[in-house]
């Protein structure tokens, strides 16, 4: 059994832990904040510090770099996105559900982090060529994730690599101009909210139906 | 027949044309340099006039606001390309020739005006409201030329007008995607360039052959 003071340390141990997390956190919603005018490129650690409220050097206790940051903001908000849509895609029934499924996903994730995909979608071609890079690759896991889900499907066995994967980016593009669109409409706009996801739904069955009439090269 | 004093005159006031629009032209193009690394809302006024070389006020002779510049800039964008795409479809035999020239002219398009379609990648999400919404309303316009020119195909007399304007906007989510690709692919890449080119040209064959089995509301 540890004695009491091994129990104390890690007690603190903890609760540093946690302090320093809920600062990484105060520093990344500070960042998004900060670049919704400007942009990441213009941001600088200076601003972001005065905005926390400490002063510039213990930035560092928590990124080596502005461009750390901004990549810790593209993880932020690609990473339940798709552990989301791999749930969605987990033993679908039929196309229909996977459809459905992901569009639901897909407005559900973007409502509630709002303002890290209006990041992204700016972002994708801001000033920083590391947040760029980071973005790209986020988006081309997408098409890997769904390039391997589709050759599963029955219907796609006959295909070439090359055709599923085309396949696979035409869902990719629609699922980022979907989202680009729910982040133009406001929140409060749920009839309009709804109309996107509707679209997106009927967009992503229209391709479905093509692929039982498309001839492989 | 004019006497030369009024030929003459005619002579200057021609010049002193050509020269404003000479140097309204070198404003567009040093606000296009300029917001390539700091976005658009970070651009002054002053910036441009320093980058042209000429002080602030002489600004105004051309653009009534760094706003007024903006649209400026989207319109210049925009114009060419909708008039380009709209000669593509314009008497199409098939479905087939209207889809390869409306693929060749987007990159006709985008390769020539590179620095544009940035900025428009950039600028849809970006801090000025105004050319956020200027943006917007050229796409918008894409998506009801679009809807006029589908109306018109036998496939597609028998659909709603909801069902048209869904498909047309698949297709326009679909070249702003492929306008994305080409601009963050290098010019010089040629074969990556041509492999988008082929991509884009068989997703749009892919949806078209959905239309087929689409089974309107």
């Amino acid at each position: 059994m540890p004695n009491r003071r091994d129990l104390s340390h890690v007690g603190v141990a903890t609760t540093r832990q946690e302090q320093k997390e809920r600062t990484r956190q105060a520093i990344l919603a500070a960042a998004l904040e900060l670049t919704s005018e400007q942009g990441f490129a213009g941001l600088s650690l200076r601003q972001v510090a005065r905005e926390v409220g400490f002063v510039p050097t213990a930035f560092y206790r928590h990124f080596d770099s502005m461009e750390q940051l901004g990549l810790a903001l593209v993880e932020q908000s690609f990473v339940p996105l798709r552990h989301m849509l791999r749930d969605a895609r987990r033993d679908p029934a039929t196309y229909d559900d996977v459809i459905s499924a992901s569009a639901q996903v897909l407005h559900r994730v973007v409502l509630a982090n709002r303002s890290r995909f209006v990041f992204i979608a700016r972002e994708r071609f801001g000033g920083v060529a590391a947040v760029r890079a980071a973005i790209r690759h986020e988006l081309q896991l997408f098409v890997t994730d769904l390039t391997t889900d589709l050759e599963r499907f029955a219907q796609l066995q006959h295909w070439s690599a090359d055709d599923v994967q085309m396949a696979a980016r035409l869902f990719v593009n629609l699922m980022v101009s979907t989202a680009e669109r729910l982040v133009e409409t406001p929140s409060e706009a749920v009839r309009e909210q709804e109309q996107i996801v509707t679209d997106v739904t009927r967009q992503m069955r229209l391709i479905v139906i093509g692929f039982a009439g498309w001839r492989p090269r």
